[in-house]
């Protein structure tokens, strides 16, 4: 941009004089109480001179963002009115916060959902004291912001999550505001792409806005100093029809900005209808507007001669010391600049040519309910999961794959909902076994295909493009506007998505506590391919830590399950899908696997998190010499082998077996909903008897979460400690020492060491290991009677025990 | 791509038929072995009729992508040898680690660093065996693949670990190849621009090929699924002349191929000559490649009518079941179709014209010295740290930023070190304080500019993009060709690459167990705008989490510091920037902070890594009634201040301050190799004292960390506990109880209940609570008292604990 003339790819004055002049208007309010929220803590409609003390003494926030963002609302807002759309607005730059505060505050929703910030001077006041003040609202968009699904934290999702807020909701716009600086994230940058998974029959319409703002907080933006067609051949190249609007003089930037506005959304309507009633199958070009303004437009141009004004010095407070007469005069006068005696009335309510020009209710963008998705949200239909039980006539009898099994649930539960559950993976939707979805819907694709393609058409609804970021972006757009769905990933690359897991859950966490922020659906993690049967790719994809991190946050949004086998993942993952505000991570294997538990025992043990195995327990209710503690498929597996091999080698030895399915019920309830008292632990793990643990994940984490436990001190906890490579399943076990006959080690070595047969038990479970060792070195494969193991006891039914 | 024939830009045919076909040879020779690494371990020359026994039992591998890689690996050495190029290649689609695997073997490195798998017969066998075998090599590229800096785990790193490694190596090529699959990830999107942060004279070149296969797992590729002329203004839009090579029938391919390569290294000639003889500023648009060729080319085309070839089947081992007859027949025509007669000499040894084609020394991509960078690397010229401390005339008395007080140091190191030292920042580097390298250097930047910018230019050191994975990506390049780095960042947003640490922290683990690799630099982060002092930008940027994940990694390739003052960071930072082969974590503060130790004390403390802060203990050596433990700068001041109040109220306890800057000293010997011997924790943590304990993050690690200890059933640890939002520094802490009034409150409520005066003195100190709670919210800032709050004891000196 060089000069102040606007720049646009159509050439008409859409505005009337009058239009202009109240679109203007409106702006000025915007800004004038985006200033005020970041400076000011008393006299708020300037009625009297700027005196030190009205001044806040510790400014916080960003103006530089904020007045583009501002004009695009004004703007929004004419063409909702005009055309009555069902439009929401995200804001990438969520920095930007006094922004859409501000809009929230004319359109009189901010006063509807915090009445003491009432729509007033009084109220004013508070507006601006409670910005980024302790005990107020935080200087980002944020849950708090009336009309926000998108907090302004960390940078990179403003489209993804825009795009999936459109997925199944066919008349919704949603504006998306994309950073320049945002732009340079990789998450931003695949998301682009998007458009090659929207259905313009189905799904609504996002609205991009690349916004050149041209500076970062210390840098000048990477697309705003690339040539204008370089940009613009990478836009085309996204597969969008770019149309620009550059300037800096707001005369003809607000015409310039309306026409290309009016003609981008004469452009969506035509492809909605083109593809809707003409049954045009190509895929759109999507228009999208590239908006180039000043950084921190309408701002000093220049404090104490240096630029502030189009530079980077306006990213944030454009100047500090604001108390002292110097800058309190280029604040007062800043301020004075957007003449605010003509925008408020005498009790400092909006002047009617202010409220007459924002839409009215749910039009509203600071109301639009989609942008509080819980007051919309319906249940799931939910078939029966009871019907897709696997057969279990004893226990460990019989061979199944828990997730193929899982995935004829999820193909009826697709069936029942076709507009309100859809299914995410990076590519690996199949891989995890849950390719039945794939019966009664396709995978989402509006690029070309070939005959040879399976599965793949613009309305389908398994969401798969090789992108993490990309696939939770759109699951928190759908989800936080009140739809629901699941995400299917290998274990080890969940962290890809960790950063984005954490600002969801802060997310939940804060809304937990906004009474007018309803419930939403929660987001389902299904963890597979998991650490355990990494045989065919290795370190590289082994790592179980993603738990770790997610019982880092507030223990009222999280959850953590891990089924020993099929039933136990139905009944859990029914659970799941019919909760609200949390994220529940479910992990579980894809392998063929033993069955331990019928449908009938595995709802009782799942309606308890937690249970003795008493058909694996020998210890006949009694006090047991030893507890064998187990969470997750493979560890539950071993335990039960290391107890048909302890049995064998020491009849005497009673021993009692607890499973874990849900992990936080092993943290006591002070510190968590789900947590056991004490005494229930208790009488589960003893206050004094040995516990042998063999844990799917990392072995620290069962002690941070027993630690205040009586017993914690007997607790051996075996788990992955990083020894791992491109081995058989049962290597993998032997490398990290959770493997049945080490297990069975531990066990000897706590309880039964002085018993005469011991040291020889020892060495013959030893030398089972490097036999095993040599034959799986030998022929690539685990030895037939690792293979083969099934759990012994046909005299025990599963019926015996919870 | 729709036939057989080759398109490319350009129509030459460079290759004799002699050349061409030594090339066709030498890729027949590495698909043949490709395909022997993954279905055989026998009979590897096929010298006798293809038996199931000689059959691996479990087929692990991806075949795919493997001939794509051969091919181009071919022409690589082709123009290596004509050019006499310094060049290496990374491998984006690093699964298909037969490829390079079998180069390596082809050009005699394999048996150079591998004596056993010799080249010939026996090692031949040998080759194949091992593939994914157990004991034997991952599938994918892997640390242990002669010739790799990428492994083929994670996507989406090839580019912006290529960019790293052509930094301020001017003579070096990457040839990198991004698989379209890849391709759709967040961070290899954002990665193209790298062009804008190349300097064409002092850096190498990155020659990009992307590799249009066409299929991921089971679905196919976006970027090849949208037309030609969309890709082609993608790329321009990255800032790239891409050059299509298109086709199956390998002839036209070699030509097409040879020609396109032939004219893009003539391009990057010539770009580097203007801008380093002609002086030609411009920035460069940089050649590539798309390559599109069949997936599984060179493959069975249909095995049991299905196709296979140039389809998702071929992604993985294309059929299983191939020691029945029928595969096997599929499997040994395909093998014989390479024929190895005429490849391998009698002993199994490449024939002399396979040999001849590839490079000698260190000019084989394989053997090239930047791809085992700890080969390379030299040590950095250190300005010696002392003369930088900050003066500290008695603990606690005056005031520093210790990030600032860093940046003076690394100015220098910077300075000292102008082709070897790099530092990396998401548009944080002034943020963060460390702006005074920018006087020494710039902020690398090759796009346009205008006359206000300053401190960018192409050949600036300071790398800033505002993309936590391109500044990861860039420095593992850099890293792990021999060179040193910093990434400075926001300690909440580190998480975005925890992902990426995995991968390298992998990394370090695997290559310290295989001797050829030499180490290399450590990966030194700076994480500051930590969670305490996140009162500008609230919740969403408070986590100091990435500690937990970092720990869960093999304890000797992690090292975590938390140097609690100026001095201690700059001890601890030179210690970092000598290390090879850690990854190093430093949390330190940006905000002006009391100061505690003066350079003396500071590297006697940071050489223990935990010490008695005897200046700040009333224990007088005796035994303490309560031992107050404390890591990080803010809980360290927190203690401190806690200390005072507490000597007011009860003089008589007896407190003794325990420091921690090097966290893993609280972990046992056994675990990490810093670890304490229990007699050395007792001596400082004594079996038996109640311990009050404030750590910077969650405070569940300190618990992990001790839970074997003696005495640590006594700690009492507070941390961050998911409480915050905008507000002051000292809200903060009260938010999470690691305030000074909370942690008095916390001794007294453990060593002093039965005194009087107690229940008096914790009235006192809720009341404090109370009013700096009202205070803080009237006005916004923190009480006087806690902001001019400096350590009480001018009588007691520095010199006189340590």
């Amino acid at each position: 941009m060089t000069d102040g003339a606007a720049r646009t790819a159509t050439a008409t004055q859409p505005l009337s004089p009058r239009q202009l002049d109240d679109l203007h208007a409106w702006w000025r309010a915007a800004n004038y109480l985006s200033v005020g929220q970041i400076f000011l803590m008393d006299n708020p409609l300037l009625r009297e001179p700027l005196r030190p003390e009205h001044i806040k003494p510790r400014l916080l926030g960003h103006w530089g963002t904020t007045p583009g963002l501002n004009f695009i609302y004004a703007h929004l807002n004419r063409v909702i009115t005009a055309r009555d759309l069902d439009m929401i607005y995200v804001m990438g730059p969520g920095h930007g916060g006094p922004g859409p505060v501000a809009s929230a505050w004319l359109e009189g929703t901010y006063s509807e959902v915090y009445p003491e910030i009432s729509q007033d001077a009084a109220g004013m006041r508070r507006l601006f004291t409670q910005f980024s003040f302790p005990g107020g609202i935080p200087s980002h968009v944020a849950p708090e912001t009336p009309g926000s699904i998108h907090e302004g934290g960390e940078l990179g999702y403003s489209l993804s999550h825009a795009y999936g807020a459109t997925f199944d909701n066919p008349d919704l716009i949603v504006a998306a505001v994309v950073g320049d600086g945002e732009a340079e994230t990789g998450p931003l940058a695949a998301s682009w792409h998007s458009t090659k998974f929207v259905d313009p029959r189905r799904d609504g319409a996002v609205l991009p806005i690349l916004h050149l703002n041209g500076y970062k907080i210390a840098n000048p933006t990477v697309l705003a100093r690339i040539e204008r067609t370089e940009l613009d051949q990478l836009l085309r190249g996204y597969g969008y029809t770019p149309y620009f609007v550059e300037g800096s003089d707001p005369e003809p930037m607000h015409q310039a900005f309306a026409a290309t506005l009016d003609h981008c959304l004469d452009e969506i309507a035509a492809i909605q209808h083109r593809a809707r009633h003409e049954g045009d199958p190509a895929r759109p070009r999507w228009p999208m507007i590239v908006f180039s303004s000043p950084k921190g437009w309408t701002g000093p141009k220049t404090v104490d001669g240096k630029q502030v004004e189009n530079y980077w010095r306006a990213h944030q407070v454009p100047f500090g010391d604001a108390r002292a007469d110097a800058h309190r005069a280029v604040l007062e006068h800043w301020l004075r600049s957007y003449r605010p005696e003509e925008l408020f009335d005498a009790n400092g309510a909006p002047v009617p040519r202010i409220r007459d020009l924002h839409p009215v209710g749910d039009r509203r963008m600071s109301a639009n309910p989609h942008t509080n998705g819980g007051a919309l949200v319906r249940g799931l239909d939910l078939p029966d999961f009871r019907d897709y039980a696997v057969e279990v006539s004893q226990p460990g009898a019989t061979l199944a794959e828990a997730t193929r099994v899982l995935g004829g649930f999820l193909r009826d539960v697709m069936r029942a909902n076709s507009t309100t559950f859809r299914m995410f993976a990076p590519d690996e939707n199949n891989s995890n076994r849950l390719d039945a979805v794939l019966d009664v819907t396709d995978r989402a694709w509006n690029a070309e295909t070939l005959p040879t393609d399976d599965h793949l058409a613009p309305d389908g609804r398994v969401m798969e493009i090789l992108s993490e970021h990309t696939c939770q972006g759109w699951l928190e757009g759908y989800l936080l506007t009140g739809r629901h769905g699941l995400f299917s990933c290998y274990e080890a690359f969940i962290h890809i998505v960790d950063s984005m897991f954490n600002q969801h859950a802060k997310w939940l966490r804060t809304t937990n506590r906004i009474p007018w922020r309803r419930p939403i659906p929660s987001l389902n993690y299904l963890l597979t391919s998991h650490v355990w049967r990494q045989d065919h790719n290795g370190f590289s994809h082994q790592d179980p830590g993603f738990i770790d991190h997610v019982v880092n946050k507030k223990a009222d949004v999280i959850r953590v399950y891990l089924p020993p086998d099929a039933n136990t993942l139905l009944s859990v993952a029914d659970h799941c899908l019919r909760s609200r505000q949390y994220v529940n991570v479910i992990v579980a294997g894809k392998q063929p696997a033993p069955q331990f538990l019928n449908m009938a025992d595995a709802i009782v043990h799942c309606t308890k998190g937690i249970g003795i195995w008493e058909w694996a327990s020998s210890d006949a209710g009694e006090r047991p010499d030893v507890i064998m503690g187990c969470a997750g498929d493979v560890p539950t597996m071993e335990t039960l082998a290391a107890v048909d091999i302890l049995r064998d080698l020491f009849p005497d030895i009673k021993i009692r077996v607890v499973n874990v399915v849900d992990l936080m019920r092993l943290q006591d309830d002070r510190e968590h909903p789900h947590g056991l008292s004490d005494r229930a632990f208790d009488a589960l793990f003893t206050p004094d008897v040995p516990v042998v643990f063999a844990y799917h994940g990392y072995p620290w984490l069962i002690h941070r979460l027993t630690y205040r436990r009586a017993n914690h001190h007997n607790f051996h906890v075996r788990g992955y400690k990083e020894e791992g490579t491109t081995t058989t399943p049962f290597d993998m076990c032997v490398l990290n020492q959770i493997d049945r006959y080490d297990l069975a080690i531990d066990v000897i070595d706590r309880v039964a060491r002085l018993q005469p047969t011991a040291a020889h038990a020892r060495d013959h479970l030893e030398n089972k290991l490097i036999q095993h060792r040599v034959y799986i070195r030998e022929y690539g494969e685990d030895p037939p009677e690792i293979v083969r193991w099934r759990w012994r006891s046909a005299d025990h039914r599963p019926g015996d025990g919870g």
